[in-house]
């Protein structure tokens, strides 16, 4: 039984790490002593090492010990033999790279198709969907691949923005941006604002948070999910 | 000899298609009767007809004939033989694939760096750097490489955006972002505000526009370079 949480984002503006979705994250890893730690997403480019330490202080308020994947000596073995694996925010084509790199893709859908409870926030969200495509990030490196992990049908938008109508700048805003996506592909997008997550049990999909959710889909007007219902693409 | 104009945008806050860089364009093409447009880059996944009509449109006010590379049988051929070239804003990712899909990138070097004037705005400006890797565009279809064309030892960061001191967003600035790139490379990045634009004369590299320009480099303090100085990496 899968068993997902995708955070839009792992930090709320004003408040410490991850401390807006602690008290969900206690009650989902409610039987997990410790989790897995995937820090390949490196946010400002940061340690692996600086970032566990990160992540530890989070979770310690919870009692949940955190160990970082890249202190075991066989990262396959470590993402199978998992009692919970999150993994945390940055550059999403950087995170996806190395999970080619190190040749995880594979263990990590079995281990959460097979029931392993798995976190991400952000990049570590991104993954989740059918491809990357629909990150904010730079393209820093260049990943073998954009397919990712597929947990769920669709594609994240994570940090969702909505168009700011005073903006002179003319870059182009997410909504534009998605839908230029769909004028190349068919999966459809989910656009998860900050402080939104949604819950995985199996193959039910719940918004959570206490925001919409905006679902793109190729041909069709964008529309809005409320949060605690079901997302249905 | 080179002769290029790399801008920022095609289009500044309330005003026409290019037309705040017209009066320059006369001047740098006042040899040119047509230019050759490459409409790759699809804004908003407009078709390669429509989006030509609109350099079209823009190039009659100095009556310069505009003519799509698409409606060529030959790409390679018709980059080789243009009086000169413009490419056009989109989506970096689409246009760099293009490139390599249609097998011009050669054929672009060869006849820009041979003298054919080139004019690129916003995506069109990103290939002219070392690679696309600063693109603050979506991934929307995964391109054979991020390598682009060279014209500038340098990278372009398109729309540059100072960070925003009110702003309650968490996702990355984009000097974070650029930042974050040199973890992992180390070709220099120009920020270029909305209403500048390098000029190349050989190898000569002149910010022109209102506004002065940030560069970053690989473990250096970002610095302005003043317009209508030499950008010097």
């Amino acid at each position: 039984m899968k068993k997902i949480i995708i955070a839009s984002t792992s930090t709320v503006h004003g408040s410490d790490y991850l401390s807006y979705i602690l008290p969900t994250l206690a009650t989902f890893f409610k039987e997990v002593s410790t989790i897995l730690f995937i820090p390949y997403a490196r946010p400002s480019g940061i340690s692996y090492d600086d970032y566990t330490i990160k992540a530890k202080k989070a979770f310690e308020k919870i009692n949940i010990k955190v160990k970082g994947i890249h202190e075991y000596n066989n990262p396959k073995d470590a993402v199978l033999k998992a009692e919970a694996i999150f993994t945390g925010g940055g550059n999403t084509f950087e995170l996806v790279n190395q999970l080619y790199k190190q040749d995880i893709i594979n263990s990590l859908q079995e281990a959460v198709n097979g029931g392993t409870p798995y976190l991400g926030t952000s990049a570590g969200s991104n993954i989740c969907g059918v491809t990357m495509m629909n990150t904010n990030d730079m393209p820093i490196v260049y990943p073998p691949s954009f397919t990712t992990l597929g947990f769920i049908p669709f594609n994240i938008n994570a940090h969702y923005l909505d168009p700011n109508p005073d903006s002179t700048h003319m870059g182009e805003t997410r909504e534009t941006r998605i839908k230029e996506y769909h004028v190349f592909n068919t999966t459809p997008v989910l656009g998860l604002r900050e402080g939104s997550w949604l819950e995985v049990i199996n193959k039910d999909i719940v918004l959570r948070g206490d925001y919409t959710a905006r679902l793109f889909k190729a041909n069709e007007s964008p529309r809005e999910i409320p949060s605690n219902s079901k997302v249905i693409v």
